[in-house]
């Protein structure tokens, strides 16, 4: 069997961390597993180079700092493969120019196109436990790039759909996925298996365990997922196209994301095409939206909200200022102190009264509710910040402590 | 004009003095003249990166080791391209796998074989300063190899003869070469020019200045070097064949080295053969030996006295109690509190009388001679440690400050 482990920066950090790992790379190996194992940088190196590189330059380039970057990693396999050769295993560490791990030209948020699986191939067939650099690839200039936040985990997926592996088991500081936040939740439940889709929604939802664009990658390829801790040794979550589950669990789990913001467009003209531009001009300056909503306000003028990442707001606003008197709008309105609570559940479409359950908890908390917005698997609402853990746990309790 | 410039890790240890050698970059790059820079992993990098390793494997895989350290040099030009931006200036770092540099496969100590300048000629006809990682390689099976120590000073004398420079620049902590170590000597004067073969002399006895191997390498190419200092704005010293200087000038330097033992095999058997089998012994544990004394001893047999680094002592014992009831002496005996004293000059072979000038300094200081071994253009001797500044000092009044 094929395995491909990857373990982020925290199951690295340190020796103790390292030689922990080691551990189970080994054990692996030695059920008589071919492995290929993922590794981050460790602890906080790359935040750490990025502050190094912000002492000399304010605003560096992103291919020099893709330069910088990729050390991190590079230590990390050199490391975990002088422990793994201290307990006497084979191995070899690769970084991506020797593995052949082509991706577009974009600097800092490279996406992969190829992975040249030769050499891969050659040291598996040499039972060698192979140990590549994650986050990084070479584009066709032949300069390293970086995949951007969450890399590691898009390389260890891409490594999997390559090689056609067996498993992938995403190694991080939680045991698995959660109906909700466990450190937040003490109810949370762990869940056994979740869709690509419901993992994504969660995920650019707040929840922290996995970036969508690796799930985005798994579900493409089919390459099954396994999320799992590398310090509590127990069964993970496995993140799948298809997944059995009990009739009654509605739903699957719960995200709040608390680093968002509203934008509030007032008194747009109701003229064709005001809301197009208004939603243009914010896109053109690279910015993601969500929950847009268009309500009447006063003389036949509308207002617009949207939410957008907090770090996002203040270029919303300044692109909004560029284009307030072209579109003729009265005023940009921006609200920090808001949270989008999330309730994700692939069963969602096929049940009845998921929504009103979620209002129904609110509303047993006295929670006023600012906006809504539904998918075919997802609820999301924006409530005052002040109010998203109670939020939370109430909707938790509805679904899953009755 | 195409200009060779390296710079060692202590110039490159901080912020600050990133910044100072930026400067000294960007004004060579401003005079008009095409500019290629070799860096070192920044200050105490290396060694870090060593004990790292050390707290995980006491005998790690010299594969990973430079898969290790490889990531320091990588750091260095990524976060001096970052500054040179920062000036507005156009910059290009890379490392060892981005312009072909080839070596053979020996992990740790690998020597040039190649380097393909096709990228580089690119990056500098594209009228960018171009930062290359020193000291690294890439072997015939497509992994990093590291040069040994100051391997850096080699990568800028290797591709300084592959682009065939105008210049090569040495920077480092100290103005040039000098006639003694001028912390210890406060006489000693700073030579404006110096032979290949005389640096190489008081390099492998122990001035620090460059190492034998990059030396070696631009005889052999014919590239002229300039040593001189990144903190001082001043003329260095020029390497190259053949030097212009003032006939009065018996010697160019004189080179204390202390990390050297001196090994006695006792009453070796007088047969033909003991002493070359005693001395292979030796040369097969991959040790270098110098100042090879033989002496009558007791008995019909013989004394053989020679020269080790101070680190090889142990592993030269070892050698040699193995093969002892083979050959039949009576005992190896180690001291290790020696030093080295080397003479250097190529007007040695024409002058008469220096080799009895050398005495005579160290016969006024009343140290007693133990070994000496003369060459073309050197003389060595072995006195006590404790003798060794006094001797130097000694030697250094009798041919420069009279």
């Amino acid at each position: 069997m094929l395995i491909v482990q990857k373990f982020g920066g925290s199951s690295v950090a340190d020796v103790k961390r390292i030689k922990n790992v080691a551990g189970i790379i080994a054990e692996t190996f030695l059920e008589g597993n071919d492995v290929m194992v993922v590794l981050s940088a460790q602890g906080d190196t790359t935040d750490d180079l990025l502050a190094k590189a912000a002492e000399l330059n304010q605003n560096p380039s992103k291919r020099e700092l893709d330069m910088l970057l990729t050390t991190g990693e590079q230590q990390s396999i050199a490391l975990m493969a002088i422990c793994l050769e201290s307990m006497g295993l084979p191995v070899v560490s690769l970084t991506a120019w020797q593995i052949g791990l082509g991706t577009n030209a974009e600097y800092g948020s490279a996406r992969i196109r190829r992975i040249d699986t030769e050499r891969l191939r050659r040291e598996l067939d040499k039972k060698r436990i192979v140990l590549v650099a994650g986050f990084q690839g070479v584009n066709k200039f032949g300069d390293y790039t970086t995949l951007g936040r969450g890399g590691s985990d898009t390389t260890a997926v891409a490594l999997a759909a390559a090689l056609h592996a067996d498993r992938c088991q995403i190694f991080t500081d939680v045991e698995g996925v959660y109906t909700a936040d466990p450190r937040k939740v003490p109810g949370a439940l762990k869940l056994g298996e979740i869709t690509y889709d419901e993992m994504m929604e969660l995920a650019s939802m707040g929840a922290q365990v996995l970036m969508n664009r690796s799930v985005q990658l798994a579900k493409r390829y089919g390459v099954e997922l396994e999320v799992l801790s590398s310090l509590v040794r127990a069964p993970g979550t496995k993140v799948k196209e298809v997944v059995k589950r009990m009739e009654e669990m509605k739903i699957t789990g719960i995200a709040k994301d608390e680093n968002v913001a509203r934008v509030t467009v007032l008194e747009v003209p109701d003229k064709p095409g005001s809301a197009f531009r208004i939603l243009n001009a914010v896109s053109r300056a690279g910015i993601n939206i969500d929950m847009i909503i268009q309500a009447n306000g006063r003389g036949g003028a509308n207002d617009i909200s949207f939410v957008v990442a907090q770090s996002d707001a203040e270029a919303v606003e300044k692109a909004l200022r560029g284009v307030q008197s072209a579109i003729g709008f009265a005023e940009v309105g921006l609200d920090k102190s808001i949270a989008r609570i999330s309730v994700v559940g692939a069963a969602m479409m096929s049940s009845v009264g998921i929504a009103s359950l979620v209002f129904e908890a609110l509303n047993d908390e006295h929670i006023n509710i600012q906006m809504i917005n539904t998918s075919e698997i997802k609820i999301s609402i924006v409530i005052d910040a002040a109010y998203a853990d109670r939020a939370v746990a109430a909707i938790h309790r509805k679904f899953f402590e009755n």
